[in-house]
């Protein structure tokens, strides 16, 4: 037993070398890469993708992971126990998969973002295509590889990004919301007051943005010496342990709100991963427990502190400082409004809290029929629009803003966005709960956002994948999970 | 013999791709990285590099390297012949270091440069004195392991960095230089007319620098879809392959001038790696030359065209439209000779063209007693303010910006150093052999960069290490190397 242990921390040692150095490759690759170099990276990633299968395809690792898998019951260490069961689970798609189609995706994948940022900028969804095309072979392929008698489908990759979750129970979450939701929508945003043209037909230099996201960081106490926060074309957030913390924000001229709150959002994302117990460092179990639970953190952070009016009555002085001109004569309450206003729009990172989850209702529908063959490629975009009338109300006038909006898709990632909706379901029974335990909003009047910090870290953050979101939803709740919870925030903040 | 190949060539390609992750690995050391991670990169950098030990003295690759070597009147193909040359020599080191050491001495340096840029933040040598100590040491040891009957003590290391050039030939060059230029410069520095405040007693906004600095990357036609041009701590210029060549600039917002030069040094450095043949691309030529001639090429860009006047007859009013106010009522004049005075100063990479072989003698008088182990690194600092006072004239007031200027002893670079001087002395030489086929002033004065890149490329750049720095020199100039053109150079230009 313990030779087999032996060999397992030996080459997850290795494996977990390689993939830091992957993860550099990648974040790279979306920050500073240039375009012209992209093949010539790609082959070294194919050699690279060679050697890491070489080593996670090891008879000699494969053969312990599998005794260990065998024999969970003699595993004393219960941290072990659970790492076994992920990673035996993650290694059935390399197992199952030739190893020539498993490097060729790899290398497909390595390329696919850089041509998808291309074909956004130019506007050309059929310069996509091809690509598009590629890995949605891949993506059905991956779901025979690993589909069981109880996982079909489209429901192979529902679990794969939130474990539990399929069709049956997303269908349920999405039909609940539209029940609520639609009806409450339209009156929401019906009778609207005007919004001053100062916030919405006006220029925001980049530098000063910049400043006021940087002190943001400090707001929020996002940890610099283990982050890192700088500019890319799309906002994400990366890491590997918690000590390296990425945040990439995306900056744009005519809006005072993208970069706050898509800053916000990955902050959100990134003190979970900060905050995760960094003793799990060389262990598989040191992320955030899922998709939907990570969401439920950046949502929590963009929506219920950042765009509180608590929230802006400490920080909006700062903020007219530093936009002197553009904000003059505009009160808190009107960028309160603003900031607040639910309406139907194009673009889902910007969408507001209220109309968001019909933006994932578009994908999760596209998802859905592309992985079932229902739907091909090429039929997309236009899909996307029609989707996009029927569900958002408005129709995105090109591919820029509509189908080529995302990474998603280009990176590999379906079954991904779902969570997204189901992030801000749990982000509201979080959210009750903590305000049992001290006055959540009287903590962001004070300027103390490390309250709210310390609380998720305790009930939530700390225990990376120790735990599953099942558990952790009943430990920090002490209840299930609960829609009402999210259908009742958004009605009351919407009617006031 | 064609097995031996084969096998040399798959290695070669696997070191390749590991080569190429490293880079970037060092690259984000130097720009995003946060300083918390340091510790959990260090270990990832272990493990990688006893990856990369394994493949470099793998048995079979040893073992081909040797037999090619032993063989080489029996290689058809040239490149290939000068390509086992180079391998061979390199592979000394890591076939007679023990492996331990090698593996130490590298994750020392994966820790190093961090630990030498927190020091010089907070103008700490004594938090630098121990990291130097062991790199010293293991110089040192590098030199016991590399040394031959022709070759000992310092010369090993000058030569690892500019081939054929020990103390012998750089006591003479240095010596040269002496006799020559210390009296002229007493002369050239004395009895100037005072500088206007606005260029020395002013703060230049960075967001217009930078503004500045992306204009000239596209007057000296670098190539951004084969490059990067971002912000660091030290000017730097890094790439892998001739498709992706990455400058980092410092900016300091006090001098309008500093930025500048070091933007236009290091294109020259990538312009030559970005002109490289790139059918080198998988072999180990396809890079400069030599570090000497690396160096002739940035400070031929950076002296002889970016500090010439033609050059700013053709981009002052552009600069003045950027510094609208900060350079109000500041003549062309004025500025040329402002960028151009000769003055007794204290950093390096801030030094004008007359004084800056003194900064080298420093450094170079200091390695000759480090390695020979005539100096302790303990009194580094104090001998580096006592040399600064007896070769540079003045003596620096901190270790900030006295011994701990330069990354280089950081990065484990002894015997680099010397080669800055002789590339200066190499652009003069190639500056006047380049007049003889076009007139180089006017290319600059009708913004035509791109003519002098040509030149650069055809008679030098294209072919990397195919050729060594005497070769070279007397292709592209038709004759030896001689430093009397970089001493007419400077006393012409420094007369007037």
């Amino acid at each position: 037993m313990q030779t087999y242990i032996d060999t397992y921390k030996a080459m997850r040692k290795r494996l977990n070398a390689y993939g830091y150095a992957m993860w550099i490759l990648e974040w790279d690759l979306e920050t500073d890469h240039p375009s012209g170099a992209i093949d010539y990276r790609a082959e070294q990633i194919e050699v690279l993708s060679n050697e890491i299968y070489a080593l996670e395809t090891d008879k000699k690792y494969v053969k312990a992971i599998d005794h260990l898998y065998t024999n969970l019951d003699k595993i004393s260490d219960d941290l072990l126990k659970r790492e076994i069961k992920k990673i035996e689970k993650e290694m059935r798609l390399i197992k199952k998969m030739p190893k020539q189609e498993y490097i060729d995706y790899q290398v497909l994948l390595s390329k696919s973002t850089s041509i998808w940022s291309k074909a956004r900028q130019k506007d050309d969804f059929e310069c996509f295509l091809p690509t598009l095309e590629k890995i949605i072979t891949y993506q059905r392929k991956i779901v025979r590889y690993l589909q069981t008698p109880e996982l079909k489908g489209y429901d192979v990759l529902l679990d794969l990004h939130e474990e539990g979750m399929t069709t049956k129970e997303y269908d349920a979450f999405f039909e609940d919301l539209r029940t609520e939701l639609v009806p409450f929508v339209l009156t929401a945003t019906s009778g609207k007051k005007p919004l001053s043209r100062r916030l919405t037909k006006n220029v925001f230099p980049l530098y000063k943005q910049k400043k006021f996201n940087m002190y943001l960081t400090d707001v929020f106490k996002f940890d610099l010496n283990h982050g890192v926060v700088r500019t890319s074309n799309h906002p994400f957030t990366s890491n590997f342990s918690s000590f390296d913390v990425r945040i990439a924000t995306r900056y744009i001229e005519n809006s005072i709100e993208s970069a706050i709150f898509s800053t916000i959002h990955e902050m959100g994302h990134g003190i979970y991963e900060q905050n995760i117990n960094p003793a799990l460092k060389d262990t598989y179990l040191a992320q955030g427990s899922s998709m939907g639970m990570h969401e439920s953190q950046s949502r929590m952070y963009e929506n219920m502190i950042g765009r509180s009016f608590a929230f802006w009555e400490v920080h909006y002085d700062y903020l007219k400082d530093i936009f002197d001109k553009e904000l003059k004569n505009v009160s808190l309450l009107e960028f309160y409004q603003y900031i607040n206003r639910a309406e139907r729009s194009i673009i889902r990172t910007e969408a507001d809290e209220l109309t968001y989850p019909l933006h994932i209702m578009v994908r999760y529908e596209i998802e859905k029929l592309l992985i079932s063959g229902k739907l091909k490629p090429k039929d997309v975009a236009k899909r996307w629009k029609r989707l996009y009338q029927q569900y958002v109300g408005i129709r995105p006038k090109d591919d820029k803003d509509g189908v080529l909006q995302d990474i998603h898709w280009a990176a590999g990632s379906f079954g991904y966005f779902p969570t997204y909706a189901l992030g801000s379901a749990y982000a509201a029974q979080i959210f009750y709960a903590m305000n049992k335990d001290f006055n959540v909003e009287n903590a962001i009047s004070d300027n103390k956002i490390e309250k709210i910090n310390t609380w998720l870290k305790e009930n939530i953050h700390q225990y990376g994948q120790t735990k599953t979101p099942k558990e952790l939803i009943l430990l920090a709740t002490k209840e299930p999970f609960n829609s009402t919870y999210y259908i009742e925030y958004l009605k009351r903040k919407f009617s006031s």
